[in-house]
């Protein structure tokens, strides 16, 4: 059985069968032109879940009730969300006002708060207008075209929303795995947080769906890189709710590695646009680090050289200047030969063997010039290859992120 | 006994007894008023040698060499430095140019080459101008006052050259540390490189000289943060050539604990200093975290929070921004409680016990808008201290490092 996975045009968070959205404006952010900040996931069906969150040792209380109500392996049915306010750093009200906010949107929904999700992100150590809430969530609409209100609702500085659906089929059965995510447009100071949401009607058993969000992660969030700040919210969910009644995935078959692969789709491509409309970028930069001794060796180096300012910094200015590459490369910590390294820019080689090569300077120039740049560094090694993806340091960043607030 | 510590007015790397330096501008930097790119530092009296050497896996054969010379243990007599050229990735030429620049200056001192050694600091990619060296070092004229002329010498893109000396008393016998370095001012592409060297006239075992020169680093050098990216050519030396005529430091007494003050004091203020001189830089960030469980937990969260370009975007702009500082600390993944956090900027506390608390927000802003800011935080959960140096982000980092080069 071969099973191919087509793209769903203009798809969304809620291309999935049974999942439902919407979004709602209840001041929490200054008010603008279909601007939106609370918003809703719903599935009539209970959905399996995985999670995977932020590694910061201070978290908002959304994620830890979160964390706790997907360990607990209990389907859930939904998941409330604002932005303008990342419920952090505020005391005990924190917990109190993760749990409300999902008792509030749980009895608008007709549903329990254990099967209730929430996130949030904004700005750190300022209470949630709690009032807000209780009078906004339940005057949210969900509907089956509601993923784009809802993309719009968990925006903070973001200069579009993000999503993105693909599908595969299954002894006749259409899957479809939707998804959506925003990330760090930090104008306003802490508005960095990176969440996304991928929903999917397939049937997939609850352990094999934590594998492949975790397998997913590791290839596309976790391989991004803005500023190298983490953020206290960051939030990751799959939802599978079977609503499209195609047999139960639960790994090691064709079906199983073609949700797999769109998994890892949708995700890559929510990582992806999240670094290209990275705070103040012009450009998204994507590393490839192939002959590695293995996966994780390259997948390190990759993001240590698109996490860097000073190739952040080089790419902004296009100079082809890849002495930072290498020092980029040479702080992952990784066993390689100096001697052995070949460099591209954009498929133009500009380093073999460890040492510069006579290339044409205004070609390479020309292709850092684009609003797309990739870096290629060929240990010659191993065989192990991996890309990560960031975005160029531009003076906007600067002058967005230190602008007063007081 | 009582040791005291004193400063000493003017004090260089030529302070300590024993000890001569000079420079001199052989045309490897553009030409400038006052511009020196090779420099000596010499002792008539063979030296004890430490040194600590950058963690990249990619380094200058300069550094592979003086790593070999200094594990030999023996004694040595001079450092040449050239800056303007890193010596690095150039395949192995690099190697053969290093070892040529200790001959040439070695034949020059009428000492060996094994004896000598050797830093470079400047473009990578690059091979060094061998005619020039050949011409220029053997024209360098080390005088007792000639310090200042070696701290011209090894400047890349600095804006100020870094000095400083020390002296105590042991036994009626005066032992001088003397030291300078150099940061990171990276107008030119790839001149990011810190170097450092301690000169001392103290008589210091050599196992002991090692472990003070750790210890000192640990608590200096590695606490500054200017953009997170590490040079392929870090080197900080501490040569003793015992000339004040003292007994053997080794450890376990007064004039030890005095030698290791001496040292510490030379090393923060040199680190410090380049951390003030950040490319780009308005102001100094110094970030003390009090009550970690460990000295090491203090070191890391003091240092990640140094290091975060949102806390230093935050000081630029004189936001009182305490979410981004809490960020900060908690991706520093060490063990602490909430709830227990206080923080303060210059003295005054903005939170308390993990909350905002209400406080003069114009008295803070005014306090951000010095040329040295001070943010602390309390984690109240045991007695580890530590301090991080950092400098503020501003637009003109990106311009400087986007420059075109091309």
């Amino acid at each position: 059985m071969t099973v191919l996975i087509a793209s769903v045009p203009s798809g969304t968070v809620t291309s999935a069968k049974g999942f439902s959205a919407g979004g709602i404006f209840a001041g929490i952010k200054t008010p603008g032109v279909d601007k939106k900040d609370i918003g809703i996931i719903y599935s009539s069906a209970p959905c399996a879940v995985a999670g995977t969150f932020s590694q910061n040792t201070i978290i908002s209380p959304t994620v830890t009730l979160d964390k706790a109500r997907v360990e607990t392996g209990n389907l859930v049915h939904a998941v409330v969300v604002n932005s303008g306010c990342a419920n952090t750093a505020v005391g005990d009200q924190g917990m109190i006002d993760a749990k409300d906010m999902t008792k509030i949107a749980a009895d608008h929904l007709g549903i329990t708060e254990e099967q209730t999700l929430v996130s949030s992100t904004g700005v750190i150590g300022v209470e949630i207008p709690m009032a807000l809430m209780r009078e906004f969530i339940p005057q949210i609409e969900v509907t089956e075209d509601g993923g784009g209100e809802f993309a719009k609702a968990i925006l903070t500085t973001d200069k579009r929303t993000k999503e993105i659906a693909v599908s595969f089929d299954v002894d006749g059965v259409t899957h479809t795995v939707g998804g959506v995510s925003k990330g760090s447009g930090m104008i306003h100071p802490n508005m960095a947080t990176m969440l996304a949401y991928i929903t999917t009607d397939a049937n997939v058993e609850t352990r094999f769906l934590k594998e492949t969000l975790s397998g997913a992660v590791k290839l596309s969030f976790n391989q991004i890189d803005v500023d190298g700040d983490q953020s206290t919210n960051d939030t990751v969910l799959l939802l599978a709710n079977g609503a499209a009644g195609g047999s139960v995935i639960s790994g090691g078959d064709d079906a199983s590695k073609a949700f797999t692969e769109a998994v890892l789709k949708v995700s890559q491509y929510l990582a992806i646009e999240i670094a290209r409309d990275g705070e103040g970028a012009t450009k998204l930069i994507e590393v490839t680090v192939n002959g590695a001794h293995s996966t994780d060796d390259a997948l390190k180096a990759s993001r240590s050289c698109a996490a860097s300012l000073l190739v952040k910094t080089a790419v902004y200015g296009r100079d082809p200047n890849w002495g930072r590459i290498f020092m980029a490369v040479g702080k992952a910590e990784i066993p390689l030969d100096e001697s052995k390294i070949d460099c591209y820019v954009n498929d133009i080689q500009i380093v073999h063997a460890g040492k510069a090569i006579s290339y044409n300077i205004q070609s390479v120039v020309s292709a850092l010039g684009g609003d797309q740049v990739r870096l290629r560094v060929d240990l010659n090694v191993g065989d192990g290859t991996g890309v990560a993806w960031g975005c160029d340091l531009t003076e906007e960043y600067v002058v967005f992120n230190s602008a007063y607030t007081t």
